[in-house]
């Protein structure tokens, strides 16, 4: 099983500044941890960050040539971009949406996802644990629909 | 540790009617499963499904006296029950809020959850897994905390 | 031919209080009626009234196992309660929706109706004529059911 | 008793076209349906079709002369005709409103009714029985305000 | 002077029923008074009172041909009515809006007004002064415009 | 018979700047004209003009010892001021609302007037000819009253 | 005199759980000053706390028996429960409603009453004062009305 | 190939008044290059232009019988008629709309079209360009219907 | 204790106009009452009414110098000044908000009060008893934070 | 004369995934046909289609060296790119926008487009062959022009 | 070159309170430094505060007599006065606005000013700097427009 | 003292085109006096356009690397781009918003800013001055705060 793990904007900013609030953890130690999962359940995962909405979208048109499913946190993108959702829908691979923090209880402008309609699930407010949690759901999907 | 799950009103009717289109899973299922994953993490859960609002802000105050957090599908009472979100407000308990459908991607009423603002993470969308990913992101969260 | 019988918060007040104002006849001098009625079309009835929103989600769910319709007016759990709307979803009863006065004319928060988009049909305004004719529409709904 | 019944727009199209769809039932049928029904209480029908608002007030303004209440299905001038409304109010007969399809679970824009604030009753979503179940509510408002 | 007097919808049921309520001024009243009023100024009236927008929206046009300007009460159609709206335009004859009572004291969708705005100015609220004091503004604001 | 005729704010800007634009006619030939029409029909006048809120509703209160009505053009307080209103219904003396412009026409804020559900009629649009017209409306309105 | 004071959901948790910051009042604090405070002027308290709104919609509907007004503090049900208006209208008797905090400067959500367009009067802010000032207000309410 | 033509209220204007400002084009001309170029498609037009909402209602539920496809501009009906959205429905003939300017850069309440969405297209803003484009599109659809 | 008591605009036309209508109860009576009702606290007050916006800012700001607390009533500007609320800030003091009436019962505009979330607490519909209810709760207010 | 074709964001994906859904027409097949209409025209394009909405901005720009208009369609950039609109503005080249689908009949975030209120006109919903009605439509545009 | 400065209400209580929080700034020195960097210019200022709408609407006139150009904080009146922004227009002469904090920052109700729209620019969020920047970019904008 | 100056997009168009509508300045012409201001102050600069929303990011995380503060006009991007506003917030640099017009006197949808929250200030309206008189606050800032 292949998987395309998408981090949208500003998520390369991770554990670079104040960690004292933020946490320490920088984008790269979730990327370790994801690795170890998908590891642990015979997965590979192609991983990437990109602040470029353009660049999203190709790399999502592109997986339809290679992944079984992607997980993504597309950011702010997640309430601004349509075009994202399209790639999503124009590929037809399943995908969970994860937010590190709850997204419902930030600024107004936040509350609202493109993504959440066209995503099997989405998982928000824990932290680092939501990307764990989401490839979990995301790779017992995937292995759930090759069986059936 | 010590984990109160609640169901809201009709969740109790899973799998009764129309398996074909809902699956056959019955709410039994549901809790045999997180009493298994529960066990085993060594934790102890108290399970109960109520059609009643007033049962459940009962339930929600008394866990103060044991309990170590909540894991809570609100149904209906996501979109309408204040008195929900004022309890977990008042016992200050860490509260995780599933959801086996995305309830974003229902009716507009149902877009709105009281209950998110004063969780600590949501997760939806990932039918009867929902549950079992939202009871492993509360362990997380409990045991983190204890051991900080 | 078995229906239920459902009057929601308050109905129990009729006929009470102010006789001149509100008319003279009770809740139990409509039951009467509607149990007549439902003779003469040789239908069984079970009526009752609730105060609380879980008792008539809990009778909704009950009904599963005998009744073949639902006669309900949910007084103002009509613009309140998505719970009782999925009850009748979930069990799947071809529900009758009566209101005795005529809602919209109302205040604005009496407009909206979380049931109607759920019954089969809506009946309001003509005062204890709503429950009559709204009981007639349900028994030939039923009725040509089983036929067909 | 007389009685007039209006049909409005595109009402004259019902069992014209996909009979498997929306049934075979014409508005012949209905007429007839609701002249016999009429004749088993004594009553007059005059029974009128229009696609013009116009023509639809001025028959309005002229039962004014010979009628004892309307019977009124608006079809879309249900929700853009004020002129509608006011002539109902001009004359001040008791009018019931019946629509055969539950306008509140169709299009937002057929949510409102500009009618059934001055209609004395609404009944909707019972098919060809919204028509007689109206009939019927209606002339027992006549009987009951002519005893009076 | 030629000045077109439009009635609207059901401004010919004005004096016709409960006189203790709305007055005892016929349309017919109000049309003598204006043509009275007219003579005086030397001005000629066509006075036509239809429940048709499609009749009133004809009649607009051929003013064109021969009128200095158009008195109009649109009644119901000044909330519903972008044709009549178009028509004003159309002709680009100064148009005087009058109402009898003040629509901005009634229910909410009677607020606006699709005529005010292409109107050269709008008086409400005076009775039947309202109709005299529009003719006398109207024929103001021709003859100010034919001296310059 | 005495009228109490309110400029508001900044009509005593009227013809002073760019009378190419607003016209040459200034406030005091406004008044002048108001005197004159008044003079005929045996009234008399006390005319103000403030751009003080609070002057304006002391003059409104102290009307209620000495005036049979009030013409008022409020300006920009039209839109913002509740006291002008509730000062308006303390003294119960009729008021006519006049504005120069046509208020509707102009941005979206002018729109509402919170002084036109507690006057007698409204007139706008007719330039200074709006204050003679409301004048007369106004003195129509008292002589009948006091005929009644 | 009798009055009945109803506590709406979790005002039973009050003192209980972070004294410094919720102050350590707890709800028998606050009812044994209601009960001092009403001794004083002579009158019985009948005194409930519910989390279940049928429960409180019962007492309501009970208090037509016995009591001469009641002092409300609805909780979270202030802004979701029609059901409770409904009571208060049916049984007619005079409410006064108190909240301890301003629950217009909170969540967006608590801004709204379906209980204040029925009640006599609304005293919030005041901390356990807004009970005794209330029940004040009521005593006095009741002691005039039975005067006059 | 036979296609029913209908132009909306005040079409009937065009190239009447100012033909400096909206050109020189009468309705005329425009039916005149439609029939030209329905001509080298050896279609037959049939084409109308009324001020009358139920006489364009009509005109399309006759279409039934003998039409294979309407084009029509709506004008002002476009965003006031769901008579006319509803006789699209009821024939169930393939519908191209045309507005000659684009109605979204005009006023606001020239945004929404009740046509649209029955439309199978829409084309907009290319002046009389419009009309024919819109032909041409219609012909194509209708032509490739019947060889599928 | 020195409190300052503020009546907004119109507050001076109380018992003055159909005293059968808004009670006999002049503002000077009102004003005697508080004073006795101060004096038995050891209380001084000073008491002042203005139509005047700026007025009653420049009184808060005034206040600086000599107040405990600031009672206001500030009748129309409740809805309309920002000004008000930013001098209550400005000032620092303890604010009580009275209204007589129930400001949420009446029209729309009236339901919003810029004073309240600057205010400790709000007292409305209790007639003149809200003033005196209003003192006590703000000497209680300021005593116990003298205590403290 | 030199047109530039712009194909927004998914635009690329076409007839790659489910043909019998989208059909079998690629972009490439949609661009030869595009070029075939502009050769019979004698007109040259320049075709380009990108995810990124920066270089579909810069390409906008750099036309005003080179191009007599521009045809495009937008894609998801339609609803959310202002940043694309003010483009169009700077270059002052007439723009045809166009829709394969129609968008107002989507969902509601689809219905509003920053281009319309830029571009000349909108042709939406007939599939590809809006992209050749769209070519026509521009192309009589610019040679209208440049003969005018 | 002469400039009007404007201080709006509360102003004048800046540094008054409280300097740990506001800063110890006064209006008085805001002012010195306004003096100061006008006389650097050669421009001559005339600085006044008021609580009052009207005496700021009174200042603004006189203007007309005697400045080149006005530099306005207008405080809590930037988002209440129609009349503030009517003055502008009426004496034509070029205003800026600044404000210390940011306005967009605070209450949603501060979000929008009736003043920005008949500004020549608005400066905000940079404390008394605002003021130095406004006068500046006020003095060139006049320098520029006397010289060209 | 080094400073990040950024031009959003379009803003490379300036002074190309129409420059006697949009003025003679190319953005170069900025650059050069904002670049000749900055050393007058002894300040650093590095500035770039960019099309790109990506692109600007990028630039704004780089600058945590080197710059003391962000002067920037995000053109079409500060009502679309969150994107933006995060990486604001993620670097924690001091920013200063300014655009050369007043952008909540265009259209609706350019009232709002994304950035206004983040920044310090903002300075719109003053044309070419804005980046100037931004430059001079930002510069203000930083100096005051590595004073202090």
């Amino acid at each position: 099983m292949e998987i395309l793990v998408l981090h949208g904007p500003n998520l390369n900013m991770l554990g670079v500044r104040e960690p004292e609030v933020y946490g320490t953890d920088t984008l790269d130690d979730i990327n370790r941890s994801l690795q170890s999962a998908a590891a642990d359940r015979g997965v590979a995962l192609r991983i990437l960050q990109s602040n470029h909405e353009g660049v999203l979208v190709d790399e999502i048109q592109q997986a339809l040539e290679w992944a079984d499913g992607i997980l993504i946190n597309p950011g702010a993108y997640t309430h601004t971009s349509i075009a994202l959702r399209d790639a999503i829908v124009a590929v037809g691979l399943p995908v969970v949406e994860v937010h590190m923090s709850d997204i419902h209880t930030r600024e107004k402008f936040r509350h609202h996802s493109y993504i959440e309609a066209v995503a099997i699930g989405q998982i928000c407010g824990h932290g680092s644990d939501s990307y764990r949690l989401g490839l979990e759901a995301l790779v017992n999907h995937v292995a759930n629909r090759s069986e059936a």
